[in-house]
């Protein structure tokens, strides 16, 4: 790749600060401009210790910059549909966050606006790119597993978010599952037909306030009858839990989590061995250059891009028809989950 | 225990045969009598080989022997509510093979006689004897893992059975998954309140025609408000795969497959190490000794029992739940399910 | 096998009675007789609660039974010659716990003898029936590891025994690395041609003023230049550590610890799993059971013995050798170490 | 760090070019030189990829350039002495890679002007950077594995050098093993009193005609009594094996192998995980990185070195050392290995 992409990040949060980390060490990106509605000290000595003093700039400006060829979303959920919007009629190729919106009018009417424009826009779901997950979605696409029957995702937090966070967040299923919904539709290469859950508020009273659960197992049945177990806990006491099972016909692969040595101590009174990776900074720390480097290729070599719009949209409407099956009690059918024009019938 | 319990085995099938030869080698039990209605030149070879060619009687001597403390019902399951009740009525303690029966009234209606009669009256989910899984249990009951908020288990048959087996077994929820109920209701030692399966019919179209699935996720939310999700599968082709993890408030506990031998071979193609344990006589071969063990301690100690028979009619309840969920797309709910007052509900 | 072998055991200490359950746990055997010298009633509790309250005889009566057809010498080690002659000029075919002696004059006297009488002798080098050990061998065999180069055995202990049982051994390699040694021979199926002993003094002085070491690490180069390291331990506080790995040109194979469940707990603060088998009778309790299985197939069905006395006979001299270089400092020489005609030569 | 240091790399290599990259990411550091006596095109386009097209100087011009604080030694093993000579007389901090040279009369006067000179040295052992075996250093000088008795390291590269490679490369203990000397000096805090070493020529006569040998297994005695064994082999055909064990009275600690991904494959024919990391650049990737990141905390902020010159004297040593016994077939003492005055005697 000759010439490399030049970027603007729009929201210098923790996910926008890490993006700008990475599209510094990669040759195939030039990071020019980054936009913070809040500045702050700290942001600041962030920058000056990467030499980014003079970076910032207003948003709109980045978006009427004409070398500048994509931007990232990193902004709070709420204005991500409004700047997918904006870039892609300023004609920028965009790398949105997850997830698109809280809305599924929001998201289809970002989509659009974003297809016509013909840029390309890639979702943040990073999950993809993890080595071992990627090594089970060769294992299926390759056949080695046979047809797939069962998936087992298990996702749990290594301690619960504040309560701000969680009011602002769309809820577990949209905040959390929405990954493992992705990962699920990711590995099945196929779409959702139903979702059960069973959620609860096993963990904090404070989620129970928010109308929200930090307990939840969430069945999903594929159009193909292959049947997707999610559970998930906001506070897993030893750690970042990330695990993913896929069984089929011929075989049954499990991706388990990482730990940071490999060390096993063995005393007297115990033998153990390390903790998962602490939390996704660590885990997913390679997935997060790995999804960049995959959307450069698609913007300079015209490769499929590894998670699109739809990909977005349709994790999305699982994590509504999630909450609709939790507050009903009941399973919830979903149709045309990838197609943009899903309904949802509660039974 | 200076005498042993003297014991008759009716039915010397698979698993009759299975519980003589553990009767034998152990000195709190002396094996007298055994009843079986299809004598065979192999079953007269299987006794012959171990010295037992006299010890053949008809059930019904069996019963009335009173040198007889104990009779082990190994009979096919349609006769053993029959046999419990005509052996609980000739005072003998009783072992019965799992479940009790395919009617929640024939269960009922053998547990109070055998209530009645006074006699002791264990059921055989010898799954609750596995080292692994009583260690669960023992960090459940310590407390060390907290209040348990998720279980998880996996339970897959190696091959599929023939088809006069599946029409015979009541289902693959009151044949194969009954065990899993049995463990749910063990580990979290609590009641079920309701039912959600999603079934399928993946592997051979057999189980269609027999009305039966043979894949299954099937959640369980207990009173306490956590959640059990099971996943069976009549054939995972690298072995019988039995699995449990817990997940509490202060950690979590995993049981893995058992190995043949903890031998990994690492070569330029490949690194491998052994396939689980091949079906239930390899992977539970101590349970099975150590549940007629338990029920020794219980006959000569009262030692309490480790699976009564309302264990066994609380497992079949949640069976013929789950089966009612598969059959209306419903979650099901369950009350009482400990106390052999059930009522289901379709919601 | 029709009739089984009738067998009488010299010696019931714990080795002795530990093979006397599983005699009577095989209908290949019929156990007939025990003598022991030192009787107690804790002894005869033992004998009782099996109902073999009336098999006590004298060694002499034993060998001049004609029903008994093998003998299972399990004195003390300095009888075990004396009892081998004495049972092969009676016609007994032998089963003889390690080491046959603390001599190798009078090992090779008894093997003369038995040779001559033409009886059968096994020696009870019983990790040769570990399900794991002998996988190592077949993949050895099969050619699946290519020529071995590299063999490591890791062989500790849970804890040091007693001082007198110390002076009584004849030193950590006669009693504990003879194993090993046993091992190396049985897995490479080849001579050792030199070893080189670094023992060291470092748990409890107790060894060292009983002229002996509790920690060595031994290279062992077999005449094929294969190299063979033996690592041992008289105190691993973490449990019995037996782990053994082959590395050749192919491919390699480790066998790791066995372990009594496969459960791992996670915590917020450690990450835990089972110590491995407590000691030798946990372990090898399997191994156990199969040394005398083989034995009885040798006997009835003309199998070659599994580990005849000419293996006894190898381990032994290479133990001396052991021995000779930890004194001098020097590696040592071993010619025709399989042969009977060994000379060492310290170089 | 408010100064990145100013650094230039003398040898453009593959170990050059890596250290480039290395120091390129970190803000740490500022590359602005780099000498190399053979450039190529291949080299130029590496540079221009990485916009380091006008980087290159002499190496003389790089030593005169009174803004560069420090340089990386990275040509081939024989100049280095030189290199380290002529950087400490002009002033420069000193990163030289392994080994020192291949003579320790040239090493020791190399450290010695080094020395008086007053500039740091730090000798490129970068596995005392990996995370696995930092956590094995830490659990030694914790004393959570109290006094330790045995280390084993098992080192084995995945396929052998070329034949000119292996010519120049001083032999297998020089080149491979002296890695290991280092490891176990660093684990163990000690210096080695004697040295055993059983060498064989077993994967490729063209390391026998070069008079090397492509296996090993070396017996280092400490001169606290402690034992460490290390296995090699030029050949692992599964891959890179890299493994450490320090087993000591209070617990033993094993460092395993890394894998690119966790996942684990269950079949009809075979349960397979991934082989070891493919090779050092992969194994040791982030070692590489935190290797030049405690060097920049030596430099800038006066920590001490994590290994010194007097680090890599030792394990050159000890190579030479091993390499003698290897000839004698004899052990060899060494005294004093790490104050720079050391005398081999054979016994």
């Amino acid at each position: 790749m000759v010439n490399p992409i030049v970027v603007g990040i729009i929201g210098a949060g923790r996910i926008g600060r890490l993006h700008a980390d990475n599209l510094r060490a990669m040759p195939s990106y030039k990071l020019k401009s980054i936009a913070e509605a809040m500045m702050s000290d700290e942001l600041l000595a962030w920058a000056e210790s990467r030499g980014l003093g003079s970076v910032f700039a207003a948003g709109e400006d980045i978006l009427n910059d004409p070398e500048i060829e994509a931007v990232f979303i990193c902004t709070p959920t709420d204005t991500h549909a409004s700047w997918i919007e904006r870039a892609a009629l300023a004609g920028k190729h965009i790398f949105c966050e997850k997830p698109i919106s809280l809305s599924s009018e929001e998201t289809l009417r970002a989509l659009q606006i974003a297809e016509e424009a013909g840029v390309l826009l890639q979702v943040g779901f990073n999950r993809r790119m993890d080595p071992s997950f990627r090594k089970l979605k060769q294992l299926v696409e390759s056949g080695e597993l046979g047809s797939p029957h069962i998936v087992k995702i298990t996702s749990r937090d290594p301690q619960p978010p504040g309560e701000s966070y969680v009011r602002s967040s769309g809820g577990m299923f949209m905040d959390m599952t929405i990954h493992d919904f992705d990962m699920a539709r990711y590995l099945m290469d196929g779409e959702v037909a139903e979702v059960y859950t069973r959620g609860a508020n096993l963990i904090d009273p404070m989620f129970g306030r928010c109308g929200d659960v930090d307990t939840a197992v969430i069945t999903l049945t594929f159009e193909s009858g292959a049947i997707c177990v999610i559970d998930n806990s906001r506070k897993a006491v030893y750690g970042y839990d990330q695990r993913v099972e896929v069984f089929g016909t011929l075989g049954s692969a499990t991706a388990d989590n990482c730990r940071p040595t490999t060390v096993e101590v063995s005393t007297a009174t115990s033998v153990t061995r390390d903790q998962p990776e602490h939390f996704f900074l660590e885990r997913y720390n390679r997935a997060f250059m790995d999804e960049i480097a995959a959307f450069a290729r698609s913007v300079r070599l015209q490769e499929p891009l590894i998670c699109s719009g739809r990909d977005g949209q349709a994790a999305q409407l699982i994590a509504e028809a999630a909450r609709a099956s939790y507050v009903s009690g009941l399973p919830v059918k979903l149709s045309g989950a990838g197609a943009g024009l899903s309904e949802m019938q509660a039974l």
